[in-house]
């Protein structure tokens, strides 16, 4: 029986260090803000921007829309992002990707002022995440499964962490996180030979494969913390992880579920990332 | 008895591919040219210009100097690199490290525009190595280890690749740069509990501990390629790699000698860069 590692406990007790911040900002007349660019009309994207709003409701912290059409130029598309780096009043900028295909995603994104990029979209952000140093931020995924491991008191030195992904998004940054941390890490993925064996010797397992239950009870043991970044659509048309669950549940010591483990925490990294940046806009001005 | 993966070898064979290039650079009236510049007399950073103006001298790539005294200022320096980033003529700058304590590292080394940071110290070349993507360059060192393997035709699609070390100009980007050639790789360094079975584990063993004879028999096993990084002076005197050379050889299938292995092939790499920077350049005028 593993111990559930629950998002909802999480993002509670982020929750509430984000709003001593939110507090400590408005006495300071400051009040923090996210800036969203979404361009098209993605049911995903809908979805996603409407979950970070109501976060940000929860929380204090204001947002502004910014919609763009499909077919929306280059020119207005960086004309829009450059507004937003001038913007005294907006701290974080999200803007939905992947762009459409007639954009130059690489140009546009790195348009985006590293301070404002609260999703780790930029060049910036990634030599941050890479050489360990304070520059931007990493994406809020990567930032949840960390933040899933320091809430629930598992120090990662000298443990082995087995990520299995390379994506931009969650496995390679994770890996980078993981290894700032003290951890060893092995990073796995499509081409890994054994990866059973790889994934079993494990003591933190971070599950970034996009593939359904593609983890299973034959690459685990007692004695691992199992973090899912998963998030599909099983055959009955329920969401679920790249974990099997209910194989990993009786063997593995603590496993985040899917839903309700890394998702719900990644929409409140994104607010403490906002705040943050407000917060470090602030000290900077003070000086 | 093992393989000897003589740095020589892939120095001749890279002298070629660059001597090639260089005719075709001369062919269209483009001179390729390294500035150089060093804060100081430090003996290392004499040693290592000599032997990259001797590398230039050879392949005929030009090069120039720019010395400035230990306590020169900070707006000296970034004047000197902003001229060296305008002058049509110099295609790649090395800029030697540490810089003297009083200037601000970060801030001078990222003055240096990405297509002509041959030996990867700016933040883009670094997220170019992260991302995987065409930016920049990456250290001249892990270029070094990579195409040793390449060299010698050892295919790393799938197999396990151990860097022990975790360095900014060899243990991060080498272990990006063999994810990106598809192995699976494992990161390790002071934290790492058994660190022997970790090593032993790899097929390719990238030594970049900055210890000598850190790496010992019980580590190893027969079939690994062994890359050792390690530049080190032991008691006698003598320069040593972070691989006890003379217990792994009976034992593994391949390795790199110190001196001899990874050293020399660091310096045409240099020139190699700055051969393809200037290629790249004549590239984008034509268009």
């Amino acid at each position: 029986m593993a111990q559930i590692l629950l998002g909802k406990e999480v993002t509670a007790s982020l929750n509430e260090e984000i709003e001593e911040k939110v507090k400590t900002l408005k006495e300071h007349q400051v009040m923090p803000k996210l800036g969203i660019i979404r361009i098209g009309e993605k049911q995903d994207d809908i979805a996603y921007e409407r979950n970070a709003i109501k976060r940000c409701e929860k929380l204090s912290v204001a947002y502004e829309k910014f919609l763009l059409p499909e077919d929306v130029t280059e020119e207005i598309v960086i004309d829009t992002i450059q507004k937003l780096n001038k913007a005294e009043d907006i701290h974080g900028v999200l803007i939905f990707r992947p762009l459409p295909s007639h954009l130059d995603e690489e140009k546009i994104l790195n348009t985006l002022a590293v301070e404002k990029d609260v999703d780790g979209i930029t060049n910036l952000s990634m030599a941050g995440i890479f050489a360990g140093k304070e520059m931007g931020y990493a994406p809020c995924t990567a930032s949840a499964c960390i933040r899933i491991l320091d809430h629930y008191g598992i120090d990662c030195t000298g443990k082995k962490a087995v990520i299995v992904g390379r994506s931009l998004v969650v496995g390679k940054p994770v890996s980078m996180m993981l290894l700032k941390k003290n951890a060893t890490i092995t990073v796995c993925h499509t081409k890994t030979k054994n990866i059973k064996q790889e994934v079993q010797a494990a003591d933190i397992v971070v599950a970034a494969a996009g593939s359904a239950g593609f983890i299973k009870k034959e690459h685990l043991r007692t004695g691992q913390v199992v973090i899912d970044v998963g998030i599909n659509v099983n055959e009955e048309g329920n969401l679920c992880g790249d974990v099997a669950f209910d194989e990993a549940e009786p063997i593995v010591d603590a496993i985040t579920p899917v839903p309700g483990g890394v998702g719900g925490v990644t929409t409140s990294i994104l607010v403490e990332h906002v705040v943050n940046a407000a917060l470090l806009k602030m000290k900077a001005s003070e000086k």
